[in-house]
């Protein structure tokens, strides 16, 4: 259900749900403070068959973006500096080894990823209260996606939205709050606690594969949460929401909110967003099962001062 | 030790540990056959302390690459499509949420990383036969590094072979060998088999550190495999070989050899290799607690065509 | 008119306009060797007015390149490493210089530019007779673009069809022969000769203009030269030839022949082919003075090994 | 000679040479207005030779830039999105046209170039009294290089300071004057006024050329404008300056002094900066006819926005 608050409404639940100061002023991974050796053991504790599950979308011209939009993101671009054809050239007589190379023009959210805390601002401050000025041309000097990198793993829980409503996917525009989440954990039998990665399935993506087109996936119309969903992640302080839209958020936005699931969530909560995720084939094997938890391992790119990072994050149940 | 085959003794090594047509004509990913449901769930079953070890390099502008060289390659660059400064330019009287994006140019190989099967030519000749036509400008058709998104986890082994020899690190030019390897094994007390993932440490990068600088680490004179060592890993099955250096291999080369080890375990059997991965700190933890094996979760990036990738690898103990 | 040769005409044609070592076989740039200092100094006494027309499109993403069909070019992408709110945030008490800084990612053929010789093959050989082995991902080592950087200036003439047909526009798939170049020619009064700069106006830009949408500009369908123009070209043997359209050619192509003005001009000709270059405002006063002919300025970057380079083309009356 | 001026000094000569509002409040391109049909009409009756020279350096990985230092700058990167051995690799049977393509990572001002008036700030304001809000990551709203497009051309007259003081080249640190470049006008017998594009050598591509490494070109110490050069340039009304060197100034700057000339020039004066122009064939032709005077084309990229722009810079004699 689509939740619109008026701006006192907003500004209250901004003010109830954030932890900035809460690990200190120092802090730039917010609720990642609560990933650590207890739930990444416990996390382990839950794969009993090793089965590995890939949730990233493939990396390629063929992807999503458009190089227009809110963002201009365009898709991934692969270069090769040294290919078969460069070795078959340069052979000579004798038998010699050669190796190819390649690169990439990469915008670190175009394809499946996380964003980091320095990605979200709100009245021009993101997580712990930091200025604008502590995002450069130079990067992130704070909050970047590097925090990250041995925190991105722990207790994965798939919320199935539409398989628990009983349609094969969510249609744009509809926005899912606090009780559709619920809802869907309780029919799952699946509690979400301190730590956990939340994996919200809308099925945009078996949308866009029916239909056989991106079309306006990246930016356009699509299923999401409502700003009420704030209340149910925040309040069980959860590492981690990772969606399979293009933002997580619903859209068309809700009222006049922009975004306001990542103003609570990252700005407020210090909450991590993930986004893109392809959770098509882990879903149906968890339905199979009645078995929603497993491990996710997720770590970012360690590179200094990224405001996002593309990830292969991997389920194991 | 260094040894120098001659090139009747390269050729038959070669043919010895040729692993094309095992799993198939088709088949891309050569050892990484051997990862599957029951060496992930009994690497998983290593975890004990629920600790993390990102073994990723930093990927900024400080990094060892300097755009010269054997492969020209250069340290990744980061750009901000969308920066703090432009939300500050941007706000208006009402508080709003506003992104920050970014991209990258991205050698995918220029910091810690895998090389995919693709990566590796001898004579014209990739793994499973595949000619040079297989990688154009496009990118690699086959051998590509997507296959190993869901492949690159199992059970890790440390080979810490300065600390086994009683020094900080290896000093450039140090050959290491199967005698070597074999008994760094039994002084550490660990067995290697089919599907794991072993790290050998040379201690370079303790080097690098103390000198604080990379001077030319990428593509200079580095410790590292024997040709010798191919015995090790092949008769072993093992998924794939990582090393703290630039190449892996010993540098200068035995003899008129260029990169056998890359032809042996990539080209040949089909070995994956994980270059420039950070294990100090997780070599100096697995000393203390006397063991040496752990899961390694190390998934690519998704990238379609791809002939390496960089990657964050965890090691979990 | 469209013209439709057979596999035996088209060869007899190649080979009757082929310099393939007319100017030695070390030659790079074919016909623009007839570029020199006499005819530089009589192109440049073309000059009355001073007036300088910019005959480049604009370079941003607006552009008409969608990174999809023939050649996957995406526009050009331009990125600050050093902008405005940098400044702001470095800004300290006292007043100080400080500088923006800017980078972009270019395909060289994006926008309005130079073919280089090196850009087109036929039957797997270039001008000169040269093999493909010429062209590495290291970039042309022979007949790169290079070679045009003093030699693209001299008289530029002006043939504008569609307004010598009485239309503001030729549609997409006219063909522009040998008879209607030389009709223009006669009712415009101008010859046309060695060393000469022929800009082919077939008004496409003003169609794109007036439906105020690229759309398949970059690679769909245009008004452009038939092969049968060659025999006006090469008899004539002029420096280089501009077209208005994304591949100065008619598209969709006549019969099986695939470019063939490529070929015959670039590879056995030598001739330069730029494209895209915009002509409106130029023609509007060629017309309305009735006089075709200007001094043209269009140096290419001086991109070692490229295959094409971006321009600002100027012509000056 | 070097000249250390104190504050109030330098403000006062701001102050004196400001020509903000002198075209108008909306004005983006300075002096370049002197720039007209009647000085480019002028500017081409000096051509008597019809001799050209490029006065571009190669623009590939082995230029001055080194990834490093005040700019962070790297060389240019060209890659090969489809070469010669992917056309090999593709052809078929009947012989076919094929073409290759190409793109660059390009950093504006990594080569010989022209600074925008949106380059350089003081105070937070550049030319025209313009915020730095005007330079967003989205580029330069105003200022930008595209303004010069069809304005970068004219009399080019060329000082040569080393050749008249009969030395090869200044050595680093030596800056040149007023009375230096009025000694040095004198003697060649030329005048300068308005619209003209000086170019005025220093000969350290010679000293680079002689020691054959680049070294510290780029950004290091090096011979230039003193802040007193100003009252040269900016009573005579020129249209452009062009140096040899990296930043046209003298290297290591005056007294505390950052980058006073950019600031003189550009920032209040409206007057644009060449850098990295290749004089020395040209220097050694004026001399060995003792004429200095030409045409000089130059012109930008037509990248909108940007603050900088590659150029291949003619001169025409």
């Amino acid at each position: 259900m689509r939740h619109d608050l008026n701006s006192e409404e907003y500004r209250e639940l901004q003010i109830r749900y954030r932890n900035w100061g809460r690990w200190g002023a120092e802090d730039e991974i917010g609720t990642a403070n609560l990933v650590g050796p207890e739930t990444v053991a416990r996390a382990v504790g839950l794969v009993r068959l090793g089965k590995v599950y890939s949730l990233a979308l493939p990396l390629d011209r063929n992807g999503p973006q458009t190089g227009k939009g809110l963002t201009g993101r365009s898709n991934i671009q692969h270069y090769m500096a040294r290919d078969g054809g460069d070795i078959a050239a340069a052979a000579g007589d004798e038998p010699q080894f050669d190796g190819t190379d390649d690169l990439v023009q990469l915008y670190l959210q175009a394809g499946t990823q996380w964003d980091a805390l320095a990605h979200a601002f709100y009245d021009n401050r993101m997580y712990n209260g930091r200025p604008t000025t502590d995002v450069t041309s130079a990067g992130a000097a704070r909050n970047a996606v590097t925090g990250l990198v041995d925190r991105a793993l722990g207790r994965g829980v798939l919320l199935d939205v539409p398989r628990n409503e009983g349609v094969e996917w969510l249609e744009p525009g509809r926005a899912i709050d606090t009780a559709d989440l619920e809802r869907c954990a309780d029919q799952q039998g699946v509690e979400i606690g301190p730590g956990d990665f939340v994996l919200v399935r809308t099925g945009q993506l078996a949308q866009v594969r029916a239909r056989g087109a991106w079309e306006d996936y990246a930016g356009g119309p699509a299923p999401g949460l409502s700003v009420d969903a704030a209340h149910f992640f925040c309040s069980r302080d959860v590492a981690a929401v990772a969606g399979d839209t293009w933002g997580l958020e619903v859209r068309p936005p809700e009222g006049d909110l922009v975004a306001p699931v990542h103003v609570l969530l990252m700005v407020n909560a210090g909450i991590h967003i993930g986004e893109m995720w392809d959770m098509e084939e882990l879903a149906g094997d968890c339905a199979a099962e009645g078995c929603y938890e497993f491990l996710v391992v997720a770590p970012p790119l360690n590179i200094t001062g990224a405001v996002g990072s593309p990830v292969t994050p991997l389920a194991i149940r």
